[in-house]
């Protein structure tokens, strides 16, 4: 039997010797004949730390989408905006969707909450003990704060909050975590923070107990947050519809719009929009951003509002968009071009990459309302999708 | 001004010339110097379908991890899995979560139910209209479902549903739909019945309600499904654990899983597990999923048991998994490579791959835990995330 | 010390002798000086089977609101609603709402679907065996069906749905009740099923799993239902707005129910409607309902729509109405003679009943959307709920 | 036609001879013959305030059950719970619960958190205006509460915390109410508030948004809380199930709980018990609470743990527990009688009200628990349920 090919020297395995070793062995495993999958087109050495045993790259097509005219706090003036997806019909339909908020002047965005949180649990047994440690943590969290930001720069420690539970009490750490995601960089902190405390207090902890829902969706990070809480809007005027083209009427695109939420609200679904995870996974594609995070990006609330004077306001908010412009994957070639062509690769950018995600998502929500008054959602995936060499 | 360099000849789009003029466009426009996202490894016609405005590809570092042994009604044998991530360690730790399972044996896979559905909405007013559209659709099934049928070669409708709201009548058309994933698939024959049922009923519809929450999580997807709903499970033996290399023990194990899902239930998470969307966002991105599915399929549930043998069982039930081995991106060649490596390209194979990804899920489940439990899962970030050139 | 008065003679305690004993013993104990809880006015022989160790009766006042005229397939005509509650201004509030729905036409009302169920959960261990036992299950129906309705009179198993978890095999038993709330009808009833099912394949089986999660909100039974789907709507005439003694206008009511529907999705809600869980307390208590129950319907869907008449359409969805009109507490005096209020004691009658509570909560819905918009809410509750002797 | 019996005279209402016309009335109304419904023993002017309309009283019959003991923070000592319900077998169950708690030391109970909200809705509009907004509530909190509590004497409001909609600016107004449940008083100090906000700010509000999810289910209320956040716990020692008589084991009260967890994750329960509900209704109804909120409270955390010890450790966590001690429904005569029985009347005794009312339900549940796992559950309720005369 062949043997998977991988070298203790942690490095070696990043040569492209190495890789190539990799494809021949699948080659001969599988019985492929990989070709595509190993091309790339840089050193394969900039994937240290990205990826293990590497192979190469999957190839996802990026189309481009915009101008979208954004007067956010931090994102201002006219973007582009990279779509990496396999899904046909996607970049046009947010393409007529960001055409249209930007003829209205723009999609307005305002970052309100940035905290992400992780959320360890200790082994205190009993309510006497439990008074005794969540009083301990109250007066010490100066100590502690400290603990947790010598292993960071950027991370700063918010708050601690105890939660009782019959397994123990589970500790809510939570961080401001500057541009980056930040995901490793406070469970490090937390890990130092909560040895700290497990030494003080002689208590045993687990480093995470899911309350803190990362990648998955739940009450807590629904109503606390978790990453950016962000709001965009944009009024588009009656007179975008008046000559007929866009082939439908804010009157039908509010009554759609209703009937969605009321759908949402049948469904018990957690937030209410039409598919806001559909631009978040092309841009977090394409720029680098952990892609799981879409699971707890998803939930975000779309409104749409009958103006007294005839023109239609939308809204979009979601309560947590958990993003990163410097760390994670954001420095690897493509997805570096990608954040360049926003303008958001590097420090001092987090907030405006937040923004114009959410801008983009709301154009994406805006069309999709109008594709599905006016009947052109079939056709538009129906020509799209299909109309394949 | 420039301007955005678009071809009302549709296919014109996909030359390279084409694309070179929007990566032109995008240097001057936005100050960048593309070069990676360019590049790709096939023509670019092969995109028609798949994306609109190609500016290139972004290249999306993939890792093998395996081999993991699944013995499931579909997939038998050893696989080996291509993850397209950025998240350092993330492959390492499949790895050894798969490493685990397959010397234990192997993950028991199975499909226990297999449905998309999308739900319209009639503007039907009133109860008395109501009833009476309600019995029509009963006693229409048979043309509603030949209507349906005939723009599709592989989806069978299996029901339509209705529900009363105040907005009017949704419905829920429900179908299995082959080897593909089916959405586009479901949209247009439901588009065409309801058309059917429109003109019948002289009422209106929408075509969609939200009520079939695609991309979005909801009570309703969760309990009655969407996509495929699957079934793994493994035993680890207890003497896995007996050499110490594990560096942790089942009871420890399960002390963390317990823990888990109180945090979990304290959170208000739907569903209870601990990255299920890292590895099923890994597998979607190679494989030319629609990644933004994610977020219907991270509600899974993990499973840990001590047995009376001190083996250790491990579960993991996804209420519902919305993949395709033929049409959305699974012909790219990057994909269409991913999916041949695990024998997974073409019809015929998507139960099999459903049934692979949801063993490799469960594969990094009990990787997480036990690295939670011994220590290493801050290490190892720590190492894989921030060793870097 | 003294010594709790019971005896082991079971029916003794119900005698008046043993009720003294229990107040006495109170008043020694506690330092009472109890009267009125002691006074009730039926033989106290009666109270056997509802309640043990009786000390007596709470006494909660009952208000009459209505009429309310019901358009329902079962309940036809007007309503006088007995309603106990110690919640000033609630009486008055659905009064207001029964009046403006009589005077409207009256409510419509329909029961949509009608099932009840438990989930017991049997150890079966591996898929192999999950696989046997779901195909046992399949293959033994009727046998299953059998035993279970040997133990009931109006209890009929519709269906048992089997669930793979960790821990075993969860199996929904839905039934038909009749009458009947039907709890322990069907618990009965599936002990005896399963006892015959874990003969049969040499299985265990734990009672209940908590998946039917009676007396909770869940996922499932916001899905699937639990007790009486029931669906109620009314038109409000605009002309009944116009001569302005309502103090609003159908527009400001539509405005405040787009609020509440925003509040309802950025809470995360189950459901969304105003207070329905008020008036089915106060229903279900006089009816001598299992008040625990309005956990499960209080996830009710209000809906408004202004029509192109430009009158008030509204409509109240409740997922699942758990009540009976035999058993459980109806026969108990006072109970029985509220049921008898609304011609809905007895056999034939639970339809009835379930379509003149939703009429009911419809009204206190309206009420409360009109009182919110016309400034009356706060005042009616200032000066109801506080001018006290 | 009759009509009737409404006197505009409010007071008039209340007196014996108008509640007998409303008896004689519906006894020609509806061809009853109201007996039981009518009689209650104390003096019909003491249910001003609490019902309008009044034709008699609802006799829920209480059962007395305990001795339970609790080491509160508030609650110390030996309690008698009366509870009202119509349910066979479940003053039993409590009883059952409770002499195990009280043999094992009694329960440990903790109030971790008292805040109760309403959320008015401020109709702003665009973002610019949103901040605007926002930051005038930040720099007039002081003047804001001042408004407030002119209102009251106990409420104090504690925080306001804007949310950003499509609809407008909901802020949630968190108050302390002492020892009032206060929905009533916390909704006159917020109309106050507002009406200032408005008044200085030239903007319109609505006064409830359904955010502050009163009487329904909601993740905000699951995660910030509702009323009285609380924790009780208990270690029933091994040597408690030592001598047979009990039937069970630890070991199987923990099978029968970890299926209860899955079953609630499978089922997407909000929280997770067993029927705490069954409790705070039969508590609530006996001590004059307001029924309704049982909805609010169901969504307790049941936890089981099994100690190295051998000992069995059980806990229950309660979200948000809103009740009161003075106001409402407390002064009427049973009602009054029961909160004394408790020691529970009046000033100063929420907390310890509170802690009593988790202690039962911990009980309640440690009882059913052990009825599902040695057998007795369905033959209590066999025999309790139909022993009737």
């Amino acid at each position: 039997m062949l043997k998977f090919p991988f070298s203790k020297d942690y490095t070696l395995n990043y040569k492209e010797e190495w890789i190539d070793k990799r494809i021949q062995f699948l080659n001969q495993q599988c019985n492929t004949d990989l070709i595509h999958v190993r091309k790339f087109s840089y050193d394969s050495q900039k994937m240290i730390g990205n990826i293990e045993n590497p192979i190469g790259c999957a190839q996802v097509p990026i189309g481009l989408s915009g101008p979208l005219t954004v007067n956010g706090a931090h994102a201002k003036g006219e973007f582009y905006i990279p779509l990496a997806t396999t899904e046909g019909a996607l970049v046009l339909a947010c393409n007529i969707g960001m055409n249209l908020l930007s003829k209205s002047g723009g999609v307005n965005t305002m970052v309100l909450k940035d905290v992400v949180h992780v959320s360890p649990l200790f082994q205190v047994a009993g309510m006497e003990n439990y008074s005794w440690f969540i009083n301990w943590l109250d007066s010490h969290f100066e100590q502690i704060r400290i603990e947790a930001e010598k292993t960071t720069k950027y991370g700063k420690l918010l708050s601690i909050v105890p939660k009782m539970t019959s397994e123990g009490i589970i500790v809510t750490f939570s961080y401001s975590t500057g541009d980056a995601m930040g995901l490793n960089m406070i469970v490090k902190a937390t890990h130092a923070a909560i040895t700290y405390i497990a030494d003080c207090t002689k208590t045993k902890f687990f480093l995470r107990s899911n309350f803190s829902s990362d990648k998955k969706i739940s009450a807590y990070n629904y109503a606390y947050g978790y990453g950016k809480e962000i709001f965009a809007e944009a009024t588009l005027p009656q007179k975008l519809f008046d000559d007929g083209k866009l082939n439908t009427t804010p009157k039908d695109v509010i009554a759609n719009y209703h009937n969605a939420r009321s759908g949402s609200i049948h469904a018990g679904m957690v937030g209410s929009n039409a598919h806001i995870a559909n631009i978040l996974a092309a841009i977090f594609i394409a720029c680098g951003q952990d892609v799981a995070h879409i699971t707890n990006c998803c939930a975000g609330i779309t409104g749409f509002k009958l103006l007294s004077t005839g023109d239609l306001y939308c809204s979009l908010y979601i309560p947590g968009l958990l993003i990163g412009t410097v760390g994670g994957g954001v420095s690897l070639p493509t997805q570096k071009e990608c954040l360049e062509i926003l303008g958001c690769y590097g420090n001092g950018k987090a907030k405006k990459f937040a923004e114009i995600i959410a801008a983009s998502a709301l154009a994406a929500e805006v069309s999709i309302s109008i594709a599905l008054t006016n009947g052109s959602f079939v056709d538009a995936h129906e020509f799209l999708g299909r109309n394949r060499p």
